[in-house]
């Protein structure tokens, strides 16, 4: 159904920070020009947000899964599932995917290179196709490439289990013979190993490989496997909320994420999940989705990427073209749609990672309380209406802000 | 025990509010002239309080349970019980209850009236008497009536069910026969429509409807149950606090439940339940009765029946009427009590119907914490000292404010 109050959640990535003492201890929200930001903090509701909890550092793909609503503790199998519905690969319960590197062996199984000196889509997508759909033990291998050397192997059959140990060493060493971590796991680490050698056989002297050594780059002669999980068991977006939902994202985990919750993921033209992303061009995605859908999550991966390089100066920059992206928004919503601008989690930029700090939360609807905060930033923030709330929060808070919760009692 | 600081409990039934454009975005109690509840907010601590979860919508009766300390998870089983409870009917543990209608039927059993011509208890409490005490099938039928055309019936006996739908079709329709929505729950469907049955056959003759007939008035010839539920396993107020207590309240559906925790149900005079309701005449009742027990709770539905009708002047006006009684109150409290002002929920005036928005909380003690909130508002309050609390949370804290707390520890 289309009819019914709106919903978006902006969620712009590791925008939260901490005091940075070249800021005179301000935080680089709070350095940086905002006015459409502080336009939304001015006219609506804000507070701050633990994403999982007090102090809990999250990723970013449980920090979704909780602004979705979703226990990471019940639903969160691994990252390989999530990579896996990120290229657009959804399994079955019961199969196992993994994340993938190509990476550069040599004769004796020492992995020289584990990214087969980043190896691109124009070489992997040519070298997944020997390996795609491979029988291996007496289950399929499906084979998806990722970005750059990155690629997603699903096995699918009878009596898997995602309990072995990573074929990728982790470091410059010997490919590591893949353990089962449960008598279960026998079967499935044995097919890890066999996919393991089977790729290095075929790869290894793939004419894309034959051209890379005669070019003198590295060859991506084998594939190696890591982070292993089962699909989880997961109810859909919406038969959950009753609401169509969709994504609109440039990061593979982020839309996996999404994918495996039942949301559609959109592309939005010069969406790059990277600090030259088209934020313009996000904004106005989502918005022309939000005319056929209920909700619409987008992520703006820009900022995180700029402080896990440390980059104080290109975070400024990325939160004032965040704001622009803000103005767009505030000009485009539909009448009655209830918006949320949150991060997933800080990322300080003196860290170069992740905290878990709370994230600075902003929400608005006509009709919602105006509590006059006059800054979208964290100390600001922190001191309006909502007061401090969790991730698992946000869900409910925008259903009944958009008046789609059931009532509990009569 | 009568020593000891008393606690009272101010509930204003669905005051709070989001923000009206019409009010300049401010809510009702924002615009509102409020001297006294003001007085109490710059001498107390205030907050806000989900009263069941963030976002979460409750009925007035789920929001009372947790006001009162209760799990609503644990206790609540359904309209039913807490209606006779209301109606002063405690059933024994077994007993099933269901809310009812006098509707009025053909002999077709076509539903043309679902309230009989909003039929009253001049007539109802006479017809109830020809169905109260009846046999159905083993189990004794004990019937009372509740305001208008409502009544309620108690099915006494061993092996009862409150899984079973409901004979009340809703709408203009056929009588629907119940239906055990599980095995065990056979014998107490088979009984719902026996009861049924036997209340058309006896009503459709009864000398109240031939007179009504003859008035040219619907006859209310059949009585429809629905909402059935099992009386709860309750551990009463006074075991689970050691403090006695009492509840002035004008809405059945509120008596019900304080019944049901161990309250005493007091009268005011005046005290309607409505619009019209004597606040002062209920106020200084409660004042009276905190003489003789240790807490007192007081619901006034006015604000709740006002924005379930839309009207915002005169949600405007029964704040202000609310602002006098708390006026009363504030000169009568006897020295050292602990007085809380809050809502149940809050009850949008341009929704006409309640929200999971967070309710504002005034808690006034002379040697609680003052943190200097100038207003009684939604968003003044939300800046206060108590942050933002949960239902659950406040009976916990009110015995502690009144000294009546455990040690947790050495």
């Amino acid at each position: 159904m289309t009819s019914g109050r709106k919903i978006m959640i902006v969620v712009m990535d590791g925008l939260g920070d901490r005091a940075v003492k070249s800021l005179g201890y301000r935080t680089p929200l709070q350095a940086a020009n905002r006015p459409n930001l502080d336009w939304f903090a001015q006219n609506g509701a804000s507070g701050c947000m633990d994403v999982i909890g007090p102090g809990i550092k999250p990723g970013s793909d449980t920090s979704h899964l909780a602004i979705l609503g979703y226990d990471p503790e019940e639903v969160y199998t691994g990252r390989g599932p999530i990579e896996a519905a990120g290229v657009g690969l959804m399994g079955k319960q019961g199969d196992v995917a993994f994340r993938c590197n190509f990476a550069t062996v040599n004769s004796s199984m020492d992995v020289l290179d584990r990214r087969a000196g980043r190896v691109r889509e124009s070489d992997t997508s040519e070298l997944i196709r020997a390996l795609d759909g491979l029988e291996v033990n007496g289950f399929e291998a499906v084979v998806r490439e990722g970005t750059e050397h990155r690629a997603v192997l699903l096995l699918h059959g009878e009596g898997l289990d995602p309990r072995v140990t990573d074929a990728d060493p982790h470091e410059v060493a010997k490919v590591r013979r893949s353990e089962p971590l449960a008598p279960e796991a026998r079967r499935t680490a044995d097919a890890v190993n066999e996919f393991v050698r089977r790729s290095h056989q075929v790869l290894d002297a793939h004419p894309v490989n034959v051209r890379r050594r005669r070019e003198g780059l590295p060859p991506a002669n084998i594939l190696l496997p890591r982070g292993g999980g089962r699909f989880p068991a997961i109810t859909s977006f919406e038969e959950r909320y009753g609401m169509t939902a969709s994504c609109v994202a440039g990061v593979s985990l982020i839309r996996g994420i999404c994918r495996i919750c039942g949301l559609e993921n959109i592309n939005a033209r010069g969406a790059t999940g990277g600090v030259d992303t088209d934020m313009g061009s996000k904004a106005l995605t989502a918005l022309k989705e939000l005319e056929r859908k209920d909700l619409v999550l987008m992520n703006v991966k820009a900022a995180d990427v700029v402080s896990h390089d440390g980059d104080l100066g290109r975070k400024l920059e990325v939160i004032e073209r965040l704001d622009a992206m803000a103005g767009i928004l505030r000009d485009g919503l539909p009448e009655g749609s209830v918006i949320a601008f949150c991060a997933d989690h800080c990322t300080p930029v003196e860290r170069m990672d992740h905290s878990g700090d709370p994230v600075p939360i902003t929400i608005y609807s006509d009709d919602g309380l105006r509590d006059g905060t006059l800054s979208y930033d964290e100390v600001s923030c922190s001191r309006g209406s909502l007061g401090r709330i969790r991730g698992k929060d946000l869900m409910p808070i925008l259903m009944d802000r958009a008046d789609r919760s059931e009532k509990y009692g009569a």
